[in-house]
């Protein structure tokens, strides 16, 4: 599948992003628009203190419609009450005014600090003549998303006439269920707001969902998809089809951007017995902070991974039928560290991205979850996250 | 309960410790010896590729009885095989013949890197002439067991006439079931394998298994305790007291000596509904790297705590009555971030002991979980253990 090297929006999408004060500089407030209402499917974080965007959100989302989608970055609107929940609804209603759409089709995301509230005057303030700056470059509205993301992230593809354009933001407080990421997917394809939420569903499972940064189930993750219908109908699997590639592809940016990463880590469990036990022990060493630093510092340390696999106690796990590779050169055979070719595996360590596959020998399912290396620059963002 | 400032071995027990060669310098073999042969019980890792001292273990403590525990550092001799299993039971049986006894009456134990065969007969050969150096100074065998650890590890309490004396070792790789961890516990008091069993059980249960510093579960955690009924029989209360409290104290010991650790990092979840509820929750914090690096920069990033609570997707929590304190400070109550003293939050922060206590409010459960904050010097001794 080919993804566009310059992303745009799909035909009747455009946004715009401004600096309005919230963060000392850059971005912080994004519009993303259509032109005419839009079926739409969302999925919202599972972690129990979900900020008050999410709370609306689902309200929201229940109409399944959505004209726009507004985020400001640098306050999450999360643990802020009543009061919070009002700002969020304060902000739709901004936006709509804005747009000249009712508030319930206006789907409202914040993102960063937690526990404290909006500063909703600059917000609807800031909202104030931005259609007018409304255009089709994804860029522009990631720019306005991200928190200590290194750049603005969007893809974009073709599914017939349709287009299909990926936004999204991570990069701490990142593990899935969803992701601790904003996501949006817009298209102009033709699909019911039903379809929609069945397609987000199995696409989001088998990617933002395997994505882990630190563990760290946000308070704020949402994915939504709009499709305008703009470009008429498409094939429902070539849609799919891209819909999920698009989604590991900017599953692996997001994962690649985690805070203070250096490499891409891509973890496949294969022949487990059962799909949980594979998206388990794929998990288990993405998110092993050993399995991290070994990849960080490029050190066969490959015990670690046996060590990594064993611990998901529950899993069906035999170790004389445990293998695993990095990179393609086989580390573990059996249940035993290989007498492997010590600098070549260093050097495969050492690459952007590092795939590490354990067959685990006792069935056909298979899972791959995607995250990061641990580095002193995790330590450094996070140790003084609040006061910078 | 007081712990003695010098700790000592109780009467029959022995020590001794060595440098063979194992590391380039330092201690690398313990050996631990009883007079008389003494009941005991152990505890072993739950991860799925045990060291092949844990599977010789678990036969030998089938036997209810042991004479001696044997240690060496640097290579764990895990994931290697037939010869592996083959290379502890000649380093039990070099042990026995050193000390005159059954090998069958000797605990092996090995800690360091996996996937490396033993040098057994190095261990043979170091272990020659051992007893000659035996003595009641529990620190010098602890100084053989140790790792990464900045410092030897040993307690001891006296229960009557009984003493009970804790040899312990952390600090990567812990998050128990056990902890990656090996400790033993020498008593002289007069208790059968199968109490020893029950008391150790309880005790382990609310202290090393309360414990992580990374998460990741060792292949070669190990927990024993021998009671050679020297000083006679001894209350069963008080002495399970004692055990207890001395795990826990052990347990801080280990927290606070995680790798790269600066701080203690004590969280108790309490007023939840069940005692999984509450150890979940507490374990949730105490793992997160986002709390992990809140405690490291002392930066009163609050929000993570409701951010680590609510992750726990099958906890029962109710947002409205969720209320949590640090070292006394409250900075949230009814779900809600309070308006705190930064200053006040941020001092409390940069003490050696930082105590995160969250109130559920929901029932009235109680756990508490044991780790330490995530600093620079974690991922510099994890991106490069192997080589050195």
């Amino acid at each position: 599948m080919e993804f566009h090297e310059a992303p745009r929006l799909p035909q009747g999408f455009a946004c715009a992003s401004r600096h309005i004060g919230l963060k000392p500089e850059g971005k912080d407030l994004a519009l993303f628009v259509s032109e005419v209402e839009a079926p739409a499917a969302a999925l919202f974080t599972r972690n129990q203190f979900p900020g008050a965007p999410v709370i609306l959100g689902k309200e929201t989302m229940r109409g399944g419609r959505l004209r726009a989608i507004v985020v400001n970055s640098k306050v999450s609107n999360v643990a802020t009450g009543e009061q919070g929940l009002d700002n969020a609804r304060r902000m739709a209603h901004a936006a709509a005014a804005e747009i000249g759409c009712d508030p319930e089709r206006v789907l409202v995301s914040s993102t960063g600090v937690i526990g404290r509230q909006l500063p909703i005057e600059i917000i609807e303030m800031g909202l104030h003549g931005m259609t007018e700056e409304l255009q089709g470059d994804p860029i522009a509205g990631a720019h306005g998303i991200m928190t200590t993301d290194t750049y603005a992230k969007a893809l974009s593809t073709s599914v017939g006439n349709a287009t299909i354009t990926w936004v999204a933001k991570g990069s701490g407080m990142i593990e899935p269920n969803m992701a601790t990421m904003l996501a949006y997917i817009f298209t102009d394809a033709q699909l019911s707001a039903e379809t929609l939420d069945g397609m987000l569903r199995a696409a989001v499972r088998i990617s933002f969902n395997m994505l882990s940064v630190d563990t760290d189930t946000s308070t704020s993750d949402t994915c939504a998809i709009m499709a305008n219908g703009l470009a008429g109908p498409v094939d429902a699997k070539a849609f799919t089809d891209a819909l999920t590639e698009g989604c590991i592809r900017m599953t692996e940016l997001l994962a690649r951007d985690g805070e203070g990463a250096t490499h891409l880590l891509r973890v496949t469990a294969k022949g487990a017995k059962t799909a949980t036990d594979a998206r388990k022990v794929a998990k288990s060493l993405v998110n092993s902070p050993l399995i991290k630093t070994m990849v960080h510092g490029a050190d066969p340390n490959v015990g670690r991974i046996l060590m990594a696999v064993g611990k998901v106690f529950d899993a069906t796990i035999v170790p004389a039928k445990t293998s695993a590779s990095i990179n393609g050169v086989h580390v573990v055979r059996g249940g035993n560290r290989l007498d492997f070719d010590d600098a070549k595996v260093r050097a495969t360590l050492a690459a952007d991205t590092v795939d590490i596959v354990v067959d685990l020998g006792v069935g056909g399912e298979t899972a791959t979850a995607y995250g990061c290396d641990l580095s002193k620059g995790y330590v450094d963002e996070n140790a003084a996250y609040y006061s910078s």
